[in-house]
């Protein structure tokens, strides 16, 4: 299964030519999943051909460098006869300044688009192969991450092992994969953990939005594939990030170092570090190695661990 | 003075890559005045080097591609610690609307930010040297275009003439320039009437918005030097203009003929030109020679007449 994100915006409050207010797109296979949506995030999808077809939006708070794209958005949407129905995750308590974005921008679809409220450890959308969660941040208002956790996959069939057993190559194999014993022409029973391995864990991205750096992000990020971290600020404005409710690029790398992730993604730049922001990833790297300072527009694979 | 206008976002109400939802920066001299704002608007000002000191905005309609970009701008001006004050200027009746905008968007500015409800044929702005004035179009919802239209100059001094009657160089050429009569040493009155030309116009710039051709558009645009008008359509799709509220660029090109616009500017174009949008001002150039067909951040400079 492919899984890959799109930085569609990774600059901070303030736009700036290079990076544009905060957007993230995760594609799994042919689902799209929206995390956030800051003002121009539509033509931004459009310019780096993420495709349109997009089911969940996730809002991780509801300050306008992450939802002003919403409206418009949902526009576009309505003008090219859109009638699938749109998911949009807020924080607990923000269904109504949801509903009030929408109403003052006179955003009236033709489509069903429900507000759904998640509040932390909340599973936000449940699907046979993955999960997105929310889990609890610190921006100074209602707030919340979110990180897609695949479910683990099944172990390894051995083929090889499997044919020295005496199963036929067939129908049995499937049956032996998914967990149930077979009898041979002989009367021999073969159990499948004779022949499949230890189920593989699925991937993991977690996306924190804007916050401080916290618990509960380590936790839910513990050995995650990829971290994208809000990294505001750089040392030299290292007092600005509690004032503000952000991080540093260093604090987010410690964070990811503690938790062990494979990747994390630093974003959320602020446009004070316009021309000089190649300074937030050399921080980060002094606390974690596999550091990357997206620029808008730029995509990574999540392959599998094992893969 | 120089007046100049970019454009900011030629696009209809579904952006494109390639152009912006609307929004047009007409500059005179050091004054900066912003006309619609969509969606993206700040960051094409950004892009295009128009500046930001924006005094004025003058609002078409309320329909979300002339003003999903104002909240975003505004909370780019309050993380920018403005304190100038903001007119925003909507067609009668919609005071209710750009405040719900403003509020639904939580945008709350620590500069004053004045709505101004203004009918056709209203000022808008009055300058020492221009005005801007409403006037009615034709949309399907409340709207009025706007036109800058400044005041006459001064006719022109000629030197020459005036030394011939004997006025010495010197502060008397200024107060015969400004509509006085001199006295001579001599006792000879010389009359401003014989040694200044005739008044010289003014410049005109008209912006529709969107709209159907209109008389009211005819009129304010007779003998303009710009015309910036709808032209959403191409002959193919005309019967969506009246349904739409729209022009084609031929009735554009129609309307700049009849009233003697020395320059033409199609906007709005509608995305599903995108690539062959050349077919819009082939077809305008069958009426009205002087057409362009600007791409966003092109920029127009607007001469004197006589210059």
């Amino acid at each position: 299964m492919s899984l890959h994100v799109t930085f569609l915006g990774t600059g901070g409050a303030v736009p700036s030519v290079r990076r544009n207010t905060s957007a993230l797109m995760l594609r799994r296979e042919g689902d799209r999943l929206l995390f956030d949506c800051g003002e121009g995030t539509q033509r931004q999808m459009m310019r780096y051909g993420t495709g349109f077809d997009v089911s969940h939006l996730f809002v991780t708070h509801m300050h306008g460098d992450h939802t002003l794209g919403i409206p418009g958005l949902l526009q576009t949407w309505d003008f090219n006869d859109r009638e699938a129905s749109l998911a949009v995750h807020v924080p607990s308590g923000e269904r109504r300044a949801m509903r009030r974005l929408l109403d003052g921008t006179g955003t009236d679809t033709g489509f069903p688009v429900r507000i759904n409220e998640v509040g932390a450890g909340d599973v936000a959308l449940e699907h046979e192969e993955y999960e997105v969660r929310a889990f609890e941040t610190e921006h100074r208002t209602r707030s919340v991450g979110y990180a897609l956790v695949e479910a683990a996959r099944k172990g390894r069939f051995d083929r090889d092992r499997a044919q020295e057993l005496g199963v036929p190559v067939g129908p049995k194999f499937s049956t032996l994969h998914d967990g149930e014993a077979v009898e041979l022409d002989d009367g021999t029973v073969v159990r499948p953990e004779q022949v499949v391995g230890e189920p593989r864990p699925g991937r993991t991205v977690v996306y924190t939005g804007d916050t401080r750096p916290t618990e509960a992000t380590e936790q839910v990020a513990a050995g995650a594939d990829l971290l994208v971290h809000d990294a505001t600020f750089a040392e030299a404005d290292a007092e600005r990030a509690p004032q503000t409710g952000h991080s540093t690029a260093r604090e987010a790398a410690e964070l990811a170092a503690s938790a062990g992730v494979a990747r994390l993604a630093l974003v959320h730049v602020s446009s004070r570090y316009a021309g000089r922001s190649d300074v937030l990833a050399e921080e980060a790297r002094e606390r974690f190695d596999e550091v990357c300072l997206p620029d808008d527009g730029d995509e990574l694979d999540v392959p599998y661990p094992d893969a």
